[in-house]
C-alpha cells in the first residue's frame, strides 16, 4: 500500500479515538437525564442517576473481590432490575457477563458454569431448585451472590453467603470504572440452547454490542424516552441488546418476572409502554387474552417479533388489539436481531393475505450489519434472487460474534469462506428480501427433491383443527426420506390423519404431502423450540 | 495484560469485522428502498437506485483516471445533486473529498488546492469567476471537471475539458467499489477559515463520519424517510454529515442552490420537508419572510441551528412559524455538531425567557462523543460546575478529527493533554450543560461563517494610511455578528471609513468586509497587546 499524505502525522490518540462500548451510553443518560425513570419494577422506581450509581457499585464490589478483565460472571436472573444492573456493572469491572437460561436443567447449567469458568454467580432465589444441584455438579466454585427480589414471593432458599443488596452496598457509587482497553474485548457470553451436543458459548464484544444497540434505535424508530416492557428474556442474546439500547435514548425499562397477559396489559396501560419484543407465544397471549385481562392501550404499541414468521391471523389480531408488528430475524451468533422486515409504505395497499406474505419474509440486513445473503454453501456463490432457489443464509459484519469460546473447530466451521454460516436455509426474493425455508438439518430430501419442513407445517397450520405441527424426515427405503408430521390439535377439535393428508394434498405437490401423521404433544426445549431431533427418533421408530 | 480465555481463538476475520464507513449506508438504502426518492432538485427526482448507480459511476470514472486511496478530489459546488454524489462517489474510489467553501477568494482557494494536493477539481459553472484565477495561482494542475447545473441560469464559463455528466457516463454503474481498507482511512478534508495564518486542513475518517451520521439520527429523532432541506452548505463540515445521515433512514434530500425565504417555504410545502439545519441567518429569513413569500407548513418542522445561541425573540418567532428549534454546537474539528442542547420535557413549563436561557446553552455531548468538558487549559482539570468559572471547552472521542493535514505542530497543540482544545471559552452549569461565554477572541461569526479578524486586520494594514487596526465582532440582528474595525491612522494621513471599506472589498470576500470603521486610539495592555474585550464593548455600544 502506497503511503499518502493522509498517512502521516494523523494517528490515533486519546483525544480522537475511544473504544466503542455500550457502557458509555449509561454514563451519558445518567449525566443528561439523571432524574428520568430508568427502571420500573412493581412499586419500585429507579432513576438513571440511581441505576448508574448501582452499576458502579456492582463494578466496584466485583473489583474488590478480584474480578477483572476476562473473568466470567454468570447470572441466573429473571427480567429484574438486577439483570439490567448486571448488563452494565459486570462489564464495567472488565468482566464478561454470562446470562444463564433460567429454563435449563442442572446438568447443562453446571456445564455452562464450568465451560465459562465462572468466578461469580448471581442467582435469583426462585431458581435455587435448579442452581443448587448445578453448583454441586459443577467443578468450579464461584462466589455465589443471592438476589432476593421483593417482587418474588415464592419458594426458594439462598445458596450463597452474600446478599446482592449487601454486595452492592459494599461497592463505591462513584467508582472510576475503566472503558474497555479494546473494543474487541468480550462483553458477554451466551450459550446456545444446543439442540444437539453441548451448548456452544457465543462471545460478544463491546463494539458489536454498541453498534447493535444503536441499530435497534434506528430500526425500531425509537424516539427519546421510550417505555420498554421486558417480555423478551434478557438471558436470550442479552435481550437483543435492548438493555443497552434503552440508555441511548434514556428510555424506561419496565421489568416483568413472568409473561402473563394481564400483567402485560396492566404494564402497558399503567406505564404507557411504547415498545416490546417477544416470540410468537407472547403475541398469542396478547390476542387471546380474556376481557378481564385486557386494558385499553394508551396509544399504538410497537411489537418486535422473531423466531417464526407471524401468521396472517396473528397479524390481524395484533393490529386489531393495537400493536404494530415488526418481524425481525437473527441468531444468538448475531447479537439477536440482525435482519429486519423493512416495511414499504406502498405495501399497505396490498390485500391482507398479500401483506401477511410480505411480513412473513425475514427481510434485509440491519443497518450495522455489512452483508446478508443466501449462498450455495458448496460454491459460496449467491443463489439467484428468484424466491425459489434454496441456499444457506449467511451473515458478515460487526454484529457477528467473535466466535465460540474454547471451541476453535466450531468457530472455524462457522466462519468458513469469510461468512457466518447460519445453518438456516432460505431463498432470496427478486427485491433482495430473504425468506427462511428451513434449518439445514431439518430439510427433507425425498426422491432427490428438497422438501422444506416449514412449507409442509404451514399447510398443516392452515387447517382449523391444528394447534401446532412439526414435520421431520422419516427414513424410507424407496424415497430416501419422506415427510412425517407430528400434530397437536386444538382443544375439543377432532380430525383424522387421512383428513389431514387429504388437506395437504390440496395445496402441496404430491411428494411434499406427509406419508404419516402422528397426534402427540410436541417435545420442546427450555426456550420453547420444538426438539426435532426427538421427533426424528420417533419417526424412525414408526 | 494477562491473557484470558477470551483472548484465544476469537480473532477478527472477514465474517465478523468490517470497517465502519457511511458508504455502506447508501448501498443498503439503494438495496432496500431502490424506488424511494433520494434527491429532489427543481423538477428533477432521483431514486436511491439512481443515486447509488451515479455514485458508483463517479467512483469508477475516477478510478479510470488513476484516482485512488489517499488522493484528494476537491469540489467547488453549491447544494446540488452532484455534491451529494461526491460525498459517496469520491470516497468509494478511495479518494478524499475536499469540499471548498464557495465564498472564499481565489488566493485562499489556490492555497487549499495546493495544500491538499488536489488531483481532481469538480467545479460548478457559477464559481468560474473565482475558480479561474484560483487555478491560475495554484501550483497543482488538477483534472478539472465542470458541473453545469440545469437549475443555474446565471453567468460563468467552463474551466475544464470534461463535463460532469460526460464524466459520469464514462463510469460503470455496477462498479465494484471497495470498502475502506481501514476505518481510520481519510474520507474528507475540510479547511478551516483560519483564525490566524493559513487555513488548516481538518481530516475526517470513515469511522467518525459513520458514527456522527448515525448520531444525527439518534439526536434528531429522525424516523424512516425524513425529507431534508439543504439550507446548510454541504461544504461546511460535510453538511454536518447529513449527506450520509439521510441514507441511514432512506430520506429525501431537497437541494437548494440559494437560501431564500420563498424557496424554503415552497420546498417545505411542496415536498413535505421534515428537517433542516442552518445558521441563525436562516431563521431570520424564515421569520422575517413576507406574506407573499410564506406558505403554510404541512406539519411542524425540526430546525437544527448552531453557531450562535438562538435569542428569545427568534425562538418565539420560529415556534409561531411552525418550527421546533434544537440548538447544536461543534467545530469543523468535531465533524460539525458534537454537542446538543438536550431538551427536558419539564422545561416546557418554564417561562419563555427561562426557556430561552436554557436553549441558549450549548448542552451536552452527542451520543457518539466520549467526553465533553470545560477544563482549565493550564492544569487540564475540569472547572467547577457552577455556571460561572470560565475554562476552555474540550472534546474527546471518535467524532474528533484525525488532525490537521501536513501540520503536525498544530495537530499536537490541538490534542495536548489528551483532549481536543476548541479554543472556545465556556462554563459548566450545575446540571453539566456547557455554555459558551466567549468565542476565541479573534473569531467573528457572520451568517454562520467564521471570519478571522486577523485576516481583515491584515487587509486594513495594507492601506498606506493605516497605523494600527483591530477587528472585533459587533452583534447584529440579521447576521449574528459583523466585523467592526477600529483603526489608528498614521500621523498626517487622512482616509474615510467609506474609503477603507472599499479598500477591503478589493481583497476580501464580501462578508469579511467591515460594516463599521471607527477611528480611535487602540486600548492596550501594559505589554502592548490590544485589549479586544474593550473594543467589543465599544462595538456593542455603536
Amino acid at each position: 500500500m502506497t503511503t499518502t499524505i493522509y498517512d502521516q502525522g494523523l494517528d490515533r490518540n486519546p483525544a480522537n479515538f475511544q473504544p466503542l462500548t455500550p457502557l458509555s451510553f449509561l454514563e451519558r443518560a445518567a449525566t443528561v437525564f439523571p432524574d428520568h425513570v430508568a427502571v420500573i419494577h412493581g412499586s419500585l422506581r429507579r432513576s438513571y442517576r440511581d441505576l448508574y450509581a448501582r452499576a458502579r457499585r456492582l463494578a466496584s464490589a466485583l473489583a474488590r473481590h478480584g474480578i477483572g478483565r476476562g473473568d466470567t460472571v454468570a447470572v441466573m436472573l429473571a427480567n429484574t432490575p438486577a439483570m439490567i444492573e448486571c448488563h452494565y456493572g459486570v462489564p464495567m469491572s472488565g468482566a464478561v457477563l454470562n446470562t444463564l437460561n433460567t429454563r435449563l436443567d442442572p446438568a447443562i447449567l453446571a456445564f455452562c458454569l464450568d465451560h465459562g469458568e465462572a468466578k461469580v454467580l448471581i442467582t435469583d432465589r426462585e431458581f435455587a431448585r435448579v442452581m443448587a444441584p448445578a453448583l454441586q455438579q459443577a467443578k468450579v466454585t464461584p462466589l455465589v451472590i443471592d438476589y432476593d427480589d421483593p417482587e418474588y414471593a415464592g419458594e426458594g432458599q439462598r445458596l450463597g453467603t452474600i446478599d446482592y443488596e449487601d454486595f452492592l452496598a459494599s461497592g463505591d457509587p462513584d467508582h472510576a470504572w475503566a472503558m474497555p482497553g479494546d473494543e474487541w474485548d468480550a462483553i458477554s457470553l451466551n450459550y446456545t440452547s444446543g439442540t444437539t451436543g453441548d451448548p456452544k458459548g457465543v462471545v460478544y464484544h463491546h463494539r458489536g454490542a454498541a453498534l447493535l444497540a444503536v441499530g435497534n434505535v434506528v430500526t425500531g424508530t425509537l424516539g427519546k424516552h421510550p417505555v420498554y416492557l421486558w417480555t423478551l428474556p434478557m438471558f436470550h442474546c442479552n435481550g437483543w441488546c435492548f438493555p443497552w439500547t434503552l440508555s441511548v435514548v434514556a428510555g424506561t425499562h419496565v421489568c416483568l418476572r413472568q409473561v402473563r397477559a394481564k400483567a402485560m396489559y396492566d404494564a402497558i396501560a399503567d406505564h404507557g409502554v411504547t415498545h416490546l419484543c417477544g416470540a410468537p407465544i407472547v403475541m398469542s397471549l396478547l390476542i387471546n387474552a380474556s376481557d378481564a385481562e385486557r386494558r385499553p392501550l394508551p396509544h399504538r404499541v410497537a411489537f418486535f417479533t422473531a423466531a417464526a414468521p407471524p401468521p396472517e391471523a396473528v397479524l390481524a389480531g395484533m393490529a386489531e388489539a393495537g400493536f404494530d408488528v415488526t418481524h425481525l430475524y437473527g441468531l444468538t451468533e448475531t447479537y439477536g436481531p440482525a435482519v429486519v422486515n423493512e416495511w414499504h409504505a406502498d405495501w399497505d395497499a396490498l390485500t391482507k393475505p398479500e401483506q401477511a406474505a410480505r411480513k412473513a419474509r425475514q427481510g434485509v440486513r440491519y443497518p450495522p450489519l455489512e452483508a446478508l445473503d443466501v449462498l450455495d454453501p458448496e460454491t459460496m456463490r449467491p443463489v439467484p434472487a428468484d424466491g425459489e432457489t434454496l441456499g444457506e443464509v449467511m451473515f458478515r459484519g460487526n454484529v457477528v460474534m467473535r466466535g465460540y469460546l474454547k471451541n476453535p473447530k466450531s468457530t472455524q466451521a462457522a466462519f468458513a469462506g469469510g461468512w457466518f454460516h447460519s445453518g438456516d436455509l432460505g431463498v432470496k426474493h427478486p427485491d433482495g428480501y430473504i425468506q427462511l425455508k428451513d434449518r439445514s438439518k431439518d430439510i427433507i430430501i425425498s426422491g432427490g427433491e428438497n422438501i422444506s419442513s416449514i412449507e409442509v407445517e404451514e399447510a398443516l397450520f392452515k387447517h382449523p383443527a391444528v394447534a401446532a405441527a412439526a414435520v421431520v424426515a422419516k427414513p424410507d427405503e424407496k424415497w430416501g426420506e419422506t415427510p412425517c408430521a407430528f400434530v397437536e390439535l386444538k382443544a375439543s377439535e377432532m380430525v383424522s390423519a387421512e383428513e389431514l393428508i387429504a388437506w395437504c394434498r390440496q395445496s402441496l405437490a404430491g411428494y411434499k404431502v406427509p406419508k404419516h401423521v402422528v397426534f402427540t404433544e410436541l417435545p420442546k426445549t427450555s426456550t420453547g423450540k420444538i426438539q426435532k431431533f426427538v421427533l426424528r427418533e420417533m419417526a424412525k421408530a414408526i
